[in-house]
């Protein structure tokens, strides 16, 4: 195995593709979407991706299986656009993996020629979120004001700072390559798994994609995270605020 | 030195032999059960492993001399079944080192056309274990429906997560080699070295490879610890909750 | 993109150029110095500098758009003295980037010739700071004199220890090239962004450069930090000392 | 620079010299000795080295100049026996980095035909020092043997576990290449600088080497110590013992 290693399980041809990328972070919202456009369009898996810059651990499956850490790319064409998803299991752990790996993303987006690219993931508020919305940051400015359009919102102070990882990486380095791209982060905890969240921003993405999707098994989840959400604020009302952090770090 | 060091100390043959890794991790489980194999059966050791991703740190043995930390294969040959069996003092330090190590661990491996390989480690549950067992997870379907057959358990929620280090990656890296392998993992409390799910997870492995052991002398390790286990839960009916942590932790 | 990339935007002659450095550190008391240099000279951007080194992240600008993590040199031609400033994002975020892009920091002031290196910061002292003072190093004993002239402070006991990062770097590894190179820290807090202690700075530093500039930019921000500053000691007052510290770290 | 640096400033001839290695770590113990040592014969540096595995900082020396970390060689000549002494600012700060200078020095050492090497440093306790004593370890049974007529205690239990650093690595990559090695450590608190801890080593070396050496500065640095910790105890009983563990943190 190699530092990054490439594995092509398919060759496809596509037409321009616009690029997804929902990896884990906060709210793990980007994966959430990610995997659910994979499920919904019944996307193709195309290429693994494995690395010594991911956790040195294998996930078990449910079925008693395991599977190194790993990205994945996965196309899916149709009339109007074809796309190309990534998603995977981790992000780097290590400083210069990022940077090696998102500039090897880059290399798999040059070679299938994406036209646009979308980094998906949340960003965190620390508290229970009221309303729903979705920020947004792009390596050009035109491509603030065609967001803007579709309901995202850009403000003077927040994300603010930084965009950590993949979803802001692929925007800086993709800019040095002329590639544009655009990051859109759900409003989220920060606490738990946010499907809500990631709801919100599949939303923006279907509209800005002019693409039709069920969002149900979202909703579905939606609805069982809002029941573990109300479980928590009754804790919290009951009084045990010391061991308030520690169920929720345990749910996340 | 090099980065990863390999020295041979003695060539053998072996057919098709089985390897079994027993390094440090949770509650030295592995490490445990690796090292009684290789006592009770006198196998004989084969190779040392040196490498910068250990700790920078030597080991000081009974006499007064030191050691270096290292991983060691051990040969042992039979009518039956020959093994290989490694241990050592360490694992990586270093988030790269891991793998690295895990395929050096497996180049021998395949120079010794090892059939199989069982990892070995513990499964820390938080608590005192009542009801010891042994959990599972392979690299192929079929070997998940035979290792049952030996009493393993595959739970869907665990070991979920992740197995972490060389009992793990051993697994995921050796699928891409085509190199079928199990884990098995004793429960534990995470807290003390735990002869006595190593002694599960033994038998287990005996069983598996149709193998006889002596087991007394992990039986008279686990008698100890659970001497120490029993002050441990005195101390904490005599309320001192503060300290027991710090107890625990000094004793592992 | 290399482990180091340096991008020339232009190429422009400088007869021995000064170099100053003003990177992100205590107080930010350097990066705000250079800052203000650059704006008020409107010196022009001459180089990037990007690297696996600094965090794996882009920062947002209020416009939405975003910018890789970098360096920068910018060029100021006059009949006097010409100079060379240096200011960035990030420093390095690993052990060895740090002395791998000091190097390549050098490699640049060689190649314009630069006469001497200022490196700016702050000696954070853990409490509020009543008198204004600037502390020195060098790394000729002859600078250390020429620098008391104009007001810096060399005591045996402070800095004392060691200068971390960039300005402790640049000196350390410019004596091994005999560039000679001076550091001047400015008393701050360590808890907040300090514009009143990089004023003191820039006034030791337009005094040895014969250099005169506008400060007020500078004493605009130095005023809204006192205000904040006086809002944190009310408040200490009002004996809320738990959350003191938490707060002052939200404003650094 | 590279990422290990020699700078040879003399070569000299020496006749199989013993090597002594006093590098900061805990107490500070093997730093004090061989910095007596170097000072007390007035030997010679013949040796400096840089790496990027040491902190990325300069010190700043008394007079205001500032030097990069690094370690240094010293050469003594005598009828008797000839020794080379290693001390230095700094250890390595990542893991590989302690791994390969240790290798380094082995090389140097190896260069110079040292005939053995001796590694200092301080064994803390995690509390005061009631009677003094030198814990020892060897690479060679011989030496713990022969250093036990010096009055070197081996215990089975301690040090126990290992010697993190270069006073561990220089035994177990010396033993490697065949260069006998022996450790001495002095019982120490471990949250002060301890030059008692440092007499009582030099005086088991000056027996094993047969040297006779002048320790009046080290008994004028112990008093010192001696009255900060009286200090120190006078304030325990004085019923402070929230601040207690600072102030010492703050003496170290």
């Amino acid at each position: 195995m190699q530092e990054i290693e490439i594995r092509e399980l398919k060759r496809v041809k596509l037409k321009k593709p616009v690029m997804i990328e929902g990896l884990p972070g906060v709210g793990n919202v980007g994966k959430l979407v990610a995997e659910h456009i994979v499920h919904e369009l019944n996307a193709e898996k195309i290429i693994e991706i494995y690395s010594w810059h991911f956790p040195p651990q294998v996930l078990v499956n449910n079925d008693g299986t395991v599977r190194l850490s790993k990205n994945e790319f996965y196309a899916w064409k149709s009339e109007k656009q074809d796309l190309l998803i990534l998603s995977g299991d981790q992000q780097s752990v290590t400083n210069e993996g990022h940077y090696l790996l998102a500039e090897e993303l880059l290399d798999i987006a040059q070679q299938y020629e994406v036209s646009r690219i979308y980094t998906l993931g949340g960003y965190g508020i620390g508290q229970l979120v009221e309303r729903q919305k979705v920020l947004g940051a792009a390596n050009e400015a035109g491509l603030v004001e065609e967001m803007k359009r579709y309901g995202v919102e850009f403000r003077e102070e927040e994300p603010g700072g930084s965009i950590v990882g993949a979803s802001g990486l692929l925007l800086g380095l993709g800019k040095l390559r002329g590639i544009p791209a655009v990051c859109l982060l759900g409003l989220t905890s920060g606490y738990l798994v946010d499907p809500k969240s990631a709801q919100a921003v599949l939303e923006i993405l279907c509209r800005a994609l002019d693409l039709k999707m069920d969002m149900q098994a979202l909703k579905d989840r939606a609805e069982e995270m809002e029941k573990v959400v109300e479980r928590l604020k009754e804790m919290e009302q009951a009084q045990i605020p010391r061991r308030r952090e520690e169920e929720l770090e345990y749910i996340r």
